[in-house]
Order: structure tokens, then C-alpha cells, then sequence
């Protein structure tokens, strides 16, 4: 560790206030109190503690540090300039706006740097939950005594707004549960929020909180570097639990008559506030985005200390290859977050069978089969395993100080498994997947969309997806479910018919890393299609395919379906052409993958001039406009469900062979020809 | 209190587990574990604490009973039989099946007793805390020192999993900073959840962490009589905080091979283990759903003093009337839930303004006006009161020991807050109010779900309701809100075009009291529409309305908008009229109550013969198809946004007039005529 904050440190710390301060007043809009109270600790955990090396913000080794309390962004971005990363000062003059490097809340990908985009209240905090976990379990693997690759910290700054918010309650429980002791989070406790004096909302004891659960908790004043340095190396020499430093601060501190307001929470300081402090740090109040040659040395410094711990992980990661050539090219693929080669050909294929499987059970038997080849496959359930259909054989659970296993146990907490599963994907090294109930779904949703935004790689594995699981009843059965995560930018729903196309909506969500995807699969069983006289189930990139094709040379109607519902459009299909009435059936179990197929594609699954189409869903009929055209019909659920057996439900709800002819009968009479 | 546990208590409660265990059986699913594990505790709360009178489930003064451990249904199913509500032994028989009163989660509204829908872990303990409050609120506000008519108590059974989940947390928190001391919850620590032992994923200590949240704490064995009645009695005891009881239990408790185990959490025991269980309770084996008369005695006793209390609450409220009528009168009104007459003489009329208001201002002028009129609106935000507009001028703050005031400060905790919004109407006696930015509705949803589901008339407040809240970028964004919430059923969406539709919003809103609203409301500036040459506001109660028409005899094309984009249309029909296209355009502020419209008047706003039809929205298209038909379009962002000023957003993302009077003449072109 280096001497004691110096003068120099000081004046880092006004240049990231300053800074702060210049670019929220510049683009008329932003937050200033938050970077000016959280600076002598950014500084001192930036210069002293945090490992980087602006020369490759990606390297696996580096230590990870999320603003959980993204609206302070400038304060990150302050910090990215100063230590050297791809952060301009004129990218700094240019916060908020079009297309600049540093918008009003962090995103990973556009900055390098940052690591998490964050924003959402507790979301940040539980992703570094997920890359403090991914960090274990990396070691735990591909560490040997001598030549250790993988050790590194995950620091966080949170917010009060963050110690409020239900996901990080969540995050934190677990993460204490596991014991994650290179996690430490600093709490930015200034008391203020938008709404004014914390004391109207908030008077919990955070500390006592987070004792229960099980963390090593400090208690500092934020501004007295002697007190932040002391409390940051106790977190690093605490071995057993994660650290909560509650770090007493002030708001915009150093302006004069701004700190510790509500003001200068979410708005400009003003002109007048802003020379004002400016005057107070003994600066010219006339300059603006002024960055002293002196200021940018601590981070430097501690910059050129990351180059050099980088170039010893090289020396160290060439020594395991030499070693251990396996491991370390094993290693090397985690890091790059590549498959290995071959690995689809352990995928199963299932036989024809009328009795049937769920597609949940064919979800588990194709992580079964995956495991095995992709060792980077890792998930778990938020203590709905048994349903969901998600452990992994032989996997072994991750537990506190046992981080060999594969199998992750979220507890009921679905909206943390959200945001940890995020982590592990930032994190790098791990396909991540977690599951729960398809209801569930809406716990997580402010998670999906951020993994959806930051194009994250997740799978979430949602069982349970219609009325068809029966008696739970309403509160249980998904409705709108598949439509809301359909209208989510950027997020791939995939609602397999059978086994099969179960298997090929796992290749298409392993397949593609840099987004996630939403699994929506049956209870109950639905039969393996025979598919020697049906397509076959790999239609299913496509997103939708010609299932079964009509008699005649064109269809009269086309039923389309996803999910348990094709075979239902099967049978119906029998009858009508029984009846002859030509009529094709088409498996749709992807929008997404479907949208992005040329017209060409498109129009010969559904042919403009057949105009009668019958979508059957047993979820809300909303968007299915888009694909039935003007004069298509949807047997749908626009309701919630009920208590009753699956089939009781099904029959009296419209899901039934009879109810689906005659509906396509009366489209194609009308649709005439 | 009556004397400590009896032969006779139980009795009942092995007719409890014994009812449980049978209904579950029966239906080949369900929960038998948690109503055994918690029978005794429930027999000792309704036979000695629990204020009820089944001849009235409604009395408004009754306690309130939640079981936030919604699958542990068939306890309160058996309770609600042994007590002498409306729930017979034929109900219990059919548990689970179509439309009987048992379904597999308690439902609200579906069956008498039931005071909350349940089964979505840790809502119904953020409900009652919204019941708890609304308790404390409305005695603030109508009891006085000889004649309390608000004086009651709210009981919570809560599981593991309850405790798991962030909004219990969220909602905890509160509860404590309020300092609800009429809530007590007992939480069922099994220790045995769907995956197992709760040690794989929950290691916390509970009752340190209720400490910290400022509840009153205590533990006992929760199948030990006296430990429970005592510490049930030491909660009510407790004047100045919530309580937590953690009793510790064993799931499906006298089961002689499943007690302890999580095969017993969700599956029948089995004809087996049920006839050994029956068999060890000294019962007779082969006989299924018996209540022996005994049984049924305590809680019968409970509801005999409770009809006792029903009296003398009567006269309570017999002799109020008599020395306060208006007092009276007013809480019979905030009992029924309905509003005050000539509350709609209060709303606010705009002027036409150029320069705009934002919809927010508006809503807050709204709820400022309306406060005086409807005592029984209160609400706030989850602490973003200051943007989202909603403090009650001189309304006051709600805080602990002082309930007088309106204004809720429900700190960064937005699915809390939805919960708890539940409560206070699951309670009745307040029009309950919430808010956040819409792109936080994410973090609610599951609330919202269950209000919808339940059929609250909840009032949520939505503000930065699109990309033209600019800077905060793309998490804070919100495209596929619209879409997601109004694929939910029962939940109106309204999304006002400017200040007098923003009027128009909270009267539908305000009127519907059988189901929940949420208003979608802009943070920038919108032109107060001239209504003297175009139709009035009033038009937005049927969903959609004609707000400008078309120069020529028919329309060649139809813009339909909603909120901010309603004023960019009306600019592009002034070119597109100017360019000799007669352009209706039509305000598009609710689906859900233009689908409620007959098919004559939907045909009227959007007639068949004008198929040319561009809808500008600055959301997800997704649904859109529905209204547009087969030849129309949409102006819409299925992206993510960005960080950037509002206008160069819209400028940028399509939302120009140039921009939609291309696109209009390109569909009006298409569609000939």
C-alpha cells in the first residue's frame, strides 16, 4: 500500500468534483452530489485498492467495480479519464448527449471501463453478487497453488436508494449465504434522496441488516481518507464474508450552499454554486473541465501498478499453459466466452413418442446432456428446481466455500437470481441460465431488460407457461406473460412444441451470446412429434416453420401455434383435412428468429394469399395481429386463468380440438375460395 | 383470554391437519405441509385473538387475517369451515376443482373470509402492511377518545420463502419506519422449502434482520401452546412497533415418515403416510374429511365473542352518528368506497396553452384539486414525488405516530409500494394512489398483477412516460411498458394527450373502484390542445375518440396518437390538410376502454372504408395491428433508447412532423382513393 492521502490525492479528488459538477452544469441536467460525496472514496479505492489496466479493460484478472448508484456516472467517467482509459475530456463535455461515450447512466459496451450498465436501483449491487460469484467459481477451477489466474475483487458503490430496494435485499441475503468475501460494497450513506431527507422513508439499521446477513459490516466517516484506507484493507483481509463499508457522507460536499440537499441530488448545482465551490476548493471558478497535470497521478500510478500485475498474470498464464496446456486453453475459451467445439453434437434427440414428455422434463434431459461438454454451463432455480427441471446431474451445489460445483441455489428470490445471472455474464466465464415459474418472470423483469439491454448471453428456463399447469390457478398461470417478453427489446422468447424443438431452443439460446433468451416451457406433457412425417424440429431457428403441410397444392388455412398448443393444431388438422379442408399447420416458436428471416422466408411459411389463419395460444392474443394478418382469428387467453386440472382448464377455456375446427372452418368459409 | 390449550383445542387442530391433509389427497396436489406445520399456531390465533364474525366477513372493523403463504390454502380453507364462514365441507371436498370456492391459492372476492389473494411469494405480507397502515390512517381520522370504530389488527402467517423475497423486505422496512404496531406477522420458519433444506440457500438471521428494520421480535417453538399465546399476546402487547414472531415449526407436523421433509411441501403425503398420520392422531384411519362436533368449538366460541364485538361496534358507531353525524357518515362512506357526490365538480378545466404543461403538472393539479373534495385519496411515490407531481398540497406526511396526514413516502421501494397500495384497498376506506417513473412499473408488476387479478381500484401514477424524458438515456427509458401492461387483464392503461385528458384520465380512473389504472403521464411539456376547434377531452372515456376530423366528406387517412405523440399528429394533419390530404386524427388514450365501446362507435373513430391508418407512439408497436388493420402503419421505437435531450431523441428516433407526414402520404398513396 502507498503512503497516506497526500496533497495530490486532494487535488484528485476536487478534479473528479469539479469535473462533476462542470459536466451536469454543462448539459443543464444530471447529478452532482452523489460524484462530489462518493469522491475521496472513489479516490482512494481507485488509487490504492482497484486493479486495472486502462491498456485492456478486458483482462480476465482485473478487478471489477460497479456503480450501483448509476446516476452518479460522472463520477465513473471522472475516474475513467483520470486513470487513463478511452474517456476524452471532450467525451466528458459531451455527457448526455447524442451518441456520446457517457450517457446519463453507465452502459457496458459503449464505454470501456464500465463494467455493469446501471442505473435501476439494486440492480448494480446484484450483479456484483454475480461477478463476486463468478470470481469463486473461476478460481475454484482453473487455480493452481503456484500459479493462481484467477484473484481478483469485485468492488461496489451503492446508494441509499440501492439498501432500499427489494433486489439488492435479495442479492445481498444470498451473497452472504455464500460467503462471497471478495465482494466489497460501499455504502454511500448521505441520507439524502429525491425526495428530500431520507428520515421521511428510511430508518432502518443498514448495518444490522446486513450483519444478519452474515456480511462483515464497518462504519466510517466517507470524507477522512485515513478511516476509508483502513476500512477498504479490512475488507480485503476479511477472508470469510463480503464487506459493508457504511460510509457517512455528504452530499455534494464542498459546495457551499448545496451540501447535504435535496437539490443537488438529480439537478445542476446553478452558475453561482458552481464558481462557488470552486472558489472554496481555491479554484479559478472562471475554468471549466480544467484537469491539473498533478490530479491525474494517483490513478496513473496505480495504473501503471495494474500494467505490471497484468504483465505477472501473463508470465503466470503462460506457466499454466506450459503446465497444463488443457487447462489453460480451457481456461482461455471461459475467459472469451467461446463454446467448445462439438459441442452440439452431445445434444438428444428424442423419439417419437404420442404419450409424451413435458418440454420442461426435455429441458432437463438436455442439460443433462450438455453439462457434460460444456463445462461453462452453470444455473440454477429460485427453489423450484424439482419443477423446473434444472439440476444438473452430478453437478454439485455451490455452497460457502465450495465453489467447485455447478448447480446454483437462488432460494426464492427471483428478481436477485435476475440480476446475479446478469453478473456471471458480465463477469465473463460462464453461460449462465436460472429458472422459475413463468409467472415468475414478471419478479425479474427490471433484470431481463437490463441483460437485454447490456446484450448479455443469459438463459432463463421458465416452466409452468400456460393454464395447462392446472390447479395452482390464477395467481401461477402465466397469461400475458409471453406477450410482455415478447414486446421487450433485444429478448429471444422461445415456447418449444415437443422435446425436439426443446432441444434446438436450447442450441439457438447457447448459440447466441450476446443477447438473452426467454425458455417458456409445458408442465405437462405434450407428445414427442413423429417427426418422419412431420418437418423436423430444427424449423426451429427460423423461429417458424411448415409443420405439416396441407393436402391439397395450397393450404385453405393455416393454423400457427406455440408451445403445447401444436399438438392441439395437429389434431385439429387431422379433422379438417379429414373433412377436406386443406390445412397446414405451422410451429411458431419464435417471433424473434422469425422477424429476422428474409421476406422471402416468411411469405412461404405464410403465403399472402391464404388469408384465413388461426393462431392457437393459451396466452393473451396481443401482437398476434402482426403475423395472422386482416383476416385471421386467434383462439387465445385474454383473461386471467382458474383453478382446476390442466385438461378441465384447457376444455373449458377453448383449448380443444372441436372448438379449434370449427373456429378454422368458419375462417376459411369466410375467407372464401 | 380463555384458558391455556385444550383437549379440545387439539382436536381442532388435528381436524386442521387432518382436513389438509385429506382436500390435497384428494385432488392429487396441493400443499399438505405448511396447514399441518402451522395448525396449531393458526387454532390458537382464531379461538383467542383473531376478532371475526362470519355473519359479516365485510365488518370493517374486524382484524384482518393474511395468509402470505397463499399455497398453505387449505389451512385457512379449514379455518374459515371450523369458524363458520360460508365454506363448507362439500367446498373443501372440491379443493382445486373448476369454479369451486377452494381454489389452490386463496383468491379475494372468490371466497368469504379471504382477504387477499395469495400464492405469489411476499405480497400478501406487503398487503398487509398496507392493511396495517390504512388501520392506523383511518383511526387517525375518525375515531375519537370514548367511541374508537377503527380498532384492529392485522395477523400474517409468512413463510421462508415470504421472507426471501425482496418485496417482504421492501415492505418490512416501511412497516417499521411507520411504526405499524397492529401488524403482526408470524413466520413459519420450517426450514424446509421446494428444494429442500432452506440451508442451501438461506442462511440469515431473520429476526436480527427484523431487529434492524425496527420490529419487535420474538422466537418460540412454534408448536409449543402457551409459547404461542403468550407471544401472541406480547405482540398485541407492543404498542410502538410491528411484531415478528419467528416460530420455529416442522412442515407437515405428526406426519410420522414426511414430517421434515420437502416431499411434503408440494404433493400429497400419500393414501399411505395419511392413513399413518390419521392412525397416529389416534383417528380413525379410513375416514376422510371428518370434523368431529368438538372441533369446531373454539374457533366457533372465537366468532360468537367477535359477533359480541360486531354489536358493541355497532352501537359504537350508532352513538357516533348520533354526536357527529357527518363523522359518521363519512366513514360509512370510506368503509363502502364510495366517493363523495359532486367530487367531479372540483376537476380542473385547462386552457389552451402553445407552450405546453406536461401531463405530470397536470395530474398534480389534479390530485391538488381533488384532495379538498375526496378525503379519501391519499397516495405518494416511491421517492420521486418531487418529478412524479404527487404531494396533496398541505396534506401532510404519514409517518410514525402520525397518521393523520395523506401523503405516503414510500422511499425507493416500488414493488413495496405496490404491494402495500394492495392493502390499503384490500382494506377499504381510501382511494389509494402510487408513484414512479413508468419505466419502474417493472419493478411492481407483480403487485400490479395481483391488483388486477384482484380487482382493486388502485391508482398508479406513471410519469416519464417515453424516450422524451431525454437525458437519463435508455434505463430510464421506458419502449415495451405500454405494450406489457396492456397485454395484462383488468388493468386499464391510460395514456393522456395533454392537460385536460390528463383530467379526463383521473376521472376514469377515479370512477372505476373495481380495478386498478395506470396513468402514462409525460415529464416534458405538451400543448394544452385548443378544444374550441377540436373535440373535447371528455372523448377519452370511450378509449378513443375523433379529436380533429378531416376537411373532406371522408377521410383519406387517420393518424392515431397518444400522450406526447397526439400534438405531433395534429401538426402533421395541418401539412398533410395544406397539402390537400384530408388527415382525421384521432386521440387514442385507452385500449382497454375503446374495446369496451360498441363495435358501432369503434366503426365511427375508425371507420372500415379508411384503411390507411399511421399510429404514432413513442413506445413498442407491439398490439398496435389490432386498431390499424391490415393497411395501416406504425411510428413507433422497437428499440432500446438513448441518452439524450428529448427533442434530439424524438428528432432522431422518427417523431417529426416531416417524418410522419412522409410516411402518411406514402399510406394514403398506397391505399389509393
Amino acid at each position: 500500500m502507498t503512503s497516506r492521502f497526500t496533497a495530490t490525492d486532494e487535488l484528485c479528488v476536487q478534479t473528479i468534483r469539479t469535473l462533476a459538477m462542470d459536466a451536469v452544469q454543462t448539459a443543464s441536467c444530471g447529478h452532482p452530489g452523489a460524484p462530489m460525496g462518493l469522491a475521496t472514496i472513489a479516490e482512494i479505492l481507485w488509487s490504492r485498492f482497484l486493479r486495472f489496466d486502462p491498456a485492456d479493460p478486458d483482462w480476465p484478472d482485473r478487478d471489477r467495480f460497479v456503480l450501483s448508484c448509476g446516476h452518479a456516472s460522472m463520477l465513473l467517467y471522472a475516474l475513467l479519464h483520470l486513470a487513463g482509459f478511452s474517456v476524452s475530456l471532450a467525451d466528458i463535455r459531451s455527457f448526455r448527449q447524442w451518441q456520446s461515450k457517457t450517457p446519463g447512466h453507465p452502459e457496458f459496451g459503449l464505454t470501456p471501463g464500465v463494467e455493469s450498465t446501471t442505473g435501476p436501483l439494486g440492480q448494480g449491487l446484484g450483479n456484483a453478487v454475480g461477478m463476486a460469484l463468478a470470481e469463486r467459481l473461476l478460481a475454484a477451477r482453473f487455480n493452481d497453488e503456484v500459479r493462481p489466474v484467477v484473484n481478483h475483487r469485485t468492488w461496489v458503490l451503492a446508494s441509499d436508494g440501492d439498501m432500499m430496494e427489494g433486489v439488492a435485499s435479495e442479492a445481498s441475503s444470498l451473497a452472504g449465504h455464500l460467503g462471497l468475501d471478495r465482494l466489497c460494497v460501499i455504502y454511500d450513506a448521505n441520507r439524502i434522496t429525491i425526495d428530500g431527507s431520507i428520515s421521511l422513508a428510511f430508518s432502518e439499521d443498514v448495518a444490522g441488516r446486513y450483519r444478519a446477513y452474515g456480511w462483515h459490516v464497518q462504519a466510517i466517516d466517507g470524507h477522512d481518507p485515513d478511516q476509508i484506507e483502513d476500512a477498504l484493507a479490512a475488507a480485503v483481509a476479511e477472508t470469510d464474508r463480503p464487506s459493508l463499508i457504511l460510509a457517512r457522507t455528504h452530499i455534494a460536499y464542498g459546495a457551499p450552499h448545496k451540501q447535504d440537499s435535496a437539490a443537488a441530488h438529480g439537478a445542476p448545482l446553478g452558475e453561482d454554486e458552481v464558481r462557488a465551490t470552486k472558489k472554496a476548493f481555491g479554484w479559478d471558478p472562471d475554468a471549466s473541465f480544467v484537469v491539473p497535470e498533478e490530479a491525474v497521478r494517483p490513478l496513473r500510478a496505480q495504473a501503471a501498478r495494474g500494467a505490471e500485475a497484468r504483465r505477472a498474470w501473463n508470465e503466470r498464464m503462460q506457466a499454466l499453459e506450459a503446465a497444463d496446456a488443457d487447462r489453460g486453453a480451457r481456461f482461455r475459451q471461459a475467459c472469451a466466452g467461446t463454446l467448445p467445439d462439438g459441442w452440439e453434437n452431445s445434444l438428444p434427440v428424442f423419439p417419437a413418442d404420442a404419450r409424451g414428455m413435458a418440454t420442461r422434463a426435455a429441458s432437463g434431459r438436455v442439460i443433462a446432456a450438455l453439462a457434460p461438454e460444456i463445462e461453462l454451463l452453470i444455473g440454477g432455480s429460485a427453489d423450484l428446481a424439482v419443477s423446473n427441471k434444472t439440476d444438473i446431474p452430478g453437478g454439485g451445489s455451490v455452497a460457502a466455500g465450495c465453489y467447485e460445483g455447478r448447480i446454483l441455489h437462488f432460494g426464492v428470490r427471483e428478481h436477485g437470481m435476475g440480476a446475479i445471472l446478469s453478473g456471471l455474464a458480465l463477469h465473463r466465464g460462464f453461460v449462465p441460465f436460472g429458472a422459475t415459474f413463468l409467472i415468475f418472470s414478471d419478479y425479474m423483469r427490471p433484470a431481463i431488460r437490463l441483460a437485454a439491454l447490456s446484450g448479455l448471453g443469459v438463459i432463463y428456463v421458465f416452466t409452468h407457461d400456460s393454464i395447462g399447469l392446472g390447479e395452482d390457478g390464477p395467481t401461477h398461470q402465466p397469461v400475458e406473460h409471453l406477450a410482455s417478453l415478447r414486446a421487450m427489446p433485444g429478448l429471444h422468447v422461445i415456447r418449444p412444441a415437443d422435446a425436439n424443438e426443446t432441444v434446438e431452443a436450447w442450441r439457438a439460446a447457447l448459440q447466441r451470446r450476446d443477447g438473452p433468451t426467454a425458455l417458456a416451457l409445458t408442465r405437462q406433457k405434450v407428445p414427442v412429434l413423429d417427426r418422419s412425417h412431420l418437418a423436423g424440429a430444427e424449423g426451429l431457428a427460423q423461429g417458424a416453420y411448415v409443420l405439416a403441410e396441407s393436402s391439397g397444392p395450397r393450404p385453405r388455412i393455416i393454423l400457427m401455434a406455440s408451445g403445447s398448443e401444436v399438438s392441439l393444431a395437429l389434431e385439429a388438422r387431422e379433422e379438417l383435412e379429414a373433412g377436406g379442408l386443406p390445412t397446414r399447420v405451422v410451429s411458431f416458436p419464435c417471433w424473434e428468429l422469425f422477424a429476422a428471416q428474409p421476406p422471402s422466408y416468411r411469405n412461404e411459411v405464410l403465403p399472402p394469399d391464404v388469408p384465413a389463419r388461426l393462431v392457437i395460444e393459451a396466452g393473451a392474443s396481443m401482437g398476434w395481429d402482426r403475423w395472422i394478418g386482416p383476416h385471421g382469428s386467434c383462439i387465445a387467453l385474454d383473461r386471467f386463468g382458474a383453478s382446476a386440472p390442466g385438461p378441465v382448464l384447457m376444455d373449458r377455456l377453448g383449448f380443444t380440438p372441436d372448438h379449434v375446427v370449427a373456429r378454422a372452418r368458419e375462417l376459411a368459409g369466410r375467407a372464401g375460395g
